[in-house]
């Protein structure tokens, strides 16, 4: 696969997820913990798919006729499955830009803390039941992870994130990722929730080969 | 999921492919072991994603950009993992038609026999990079599974089989079908090969609670 831009020389792994993504939301709880078994770090990226879906031509799984319906069953088996808690969203998906810029906003602080901030707000949208398409609520999930309220609100308006935001969309075309969750580790990509074992696998075989 | 036609009170597992589908490829090659160590049966149908892609909007994957390039690679990592031949076909997806109604034709006959005449018709496409969208590529292959070459030969214009295809793909959407491979359990639907591992828990705990 040719993707000049992936980051082949890098030891980190990197993530990219919509929040409006449940199959993103279910890689977005064990991601962390798989890569650290091995010893390596994830970078994460909010991305829009609404953005990528225009370039790609895709749809949101949902409105696709019969897809739509599967997904649906499929999200609650993984739920099951896993034991990851999962209550199907009543709008899905939303707009996931406020969430994207306040996840920009606290990365730019300290990546952990944006990680926190990233599964309380996918887990207000996917547990919660909460409309994380509203800068309110973003503001009240980042508020309870302890940014300051008034930086938030100050951030989802910020020309700089906004563009920072913008950037990072842009970036992720340029790295192959056309769905959520996507991710990269060794130059190699997995494209799905589904693909984690995969990526395990690969990391299990690589830090044995280097023992 | 609100599928009517699914036939939940059965214990043979319905098993949906394209024989342009690389996933249906892998899928089929393991489908019918996995079953079988539950004491299970597959039917095993033949369907034309083209059709159905007309009903739901989709597009083949290799004409979507960037998962294009992406399953490329996938199909290549899957074959890698599993052990399983794979060389990309230089066309990809093709008309597979004439293939579907050989495999109908055969099924008539001995449903074993179709698993044989498939398996032989994926390998030509997938491995020997044979033309199967060729009604003569077809024919060959038929006869190498040992069916008589000018009954083949008929069976792919005959008005019969051509309706049974159309039958087959109409029975298809009315499951809840809209990818390749597709698989009905005990009521419960799986969509594409990588959720065969869901198949087998299901099937594995579903046989310990009857033991």
């Amino acid at each position: 696969m040719t993707t000049p831009t992936l980051p082949r020389d890098d030891r980190a792994i990197d993530f990219w997820f919509d929040f409006s993504s449940p199959y993103g939301y279910f890689a977005a709880q064990s991601i962390d913990a798989l890569a650290a078994r091995y010893g390596r770090d994830v970078r994460w990226h909010a991305i829009l798919l609404g953005v990528i879906f225009k370039a790609t031509g895709a749809r949101p799984l949902s409105d696709v006729p019969l897809k739509g319906a599967y997904v649906l069953y499929d999200w609650q088996r993984i739920s099951r499955l896993t034991g990851i808690e999962y209550h199907q969203p009543s709008s899905l998906p939303i707009s996931s830009v406020a969430a994207a810029r306040a996840f920009l906003f606290a990365r730019n602080r300290d990546p952990a803390l944006a990680k926190r901030v990233a599964r309380a707000l996918y887990r207000a949208y996917f547990v919660e039941q909460r409309e994380i398409q509203e800068p309110a609520v973003v503001v009240d999930v980042c508020e309870r992870e302890g940014l300051p309220r008034a930086e938030v609100e100050q951030a989802l308006g910020d020309e700089r994130i906004k563009q920072a935001l913008r950037d990072e969309v842009a970036q992720a075309e340029a790295c192959g990722v056309f769905g959520s969750p996507f991710i990269v580790a060794d130059g190699e990509p997995y494209f799905g929730w589904d693909r984690l074992p995969m990526l395990e696998a690969a990391l299990a075989r690589r830090s044995s080969l280097s023992q």
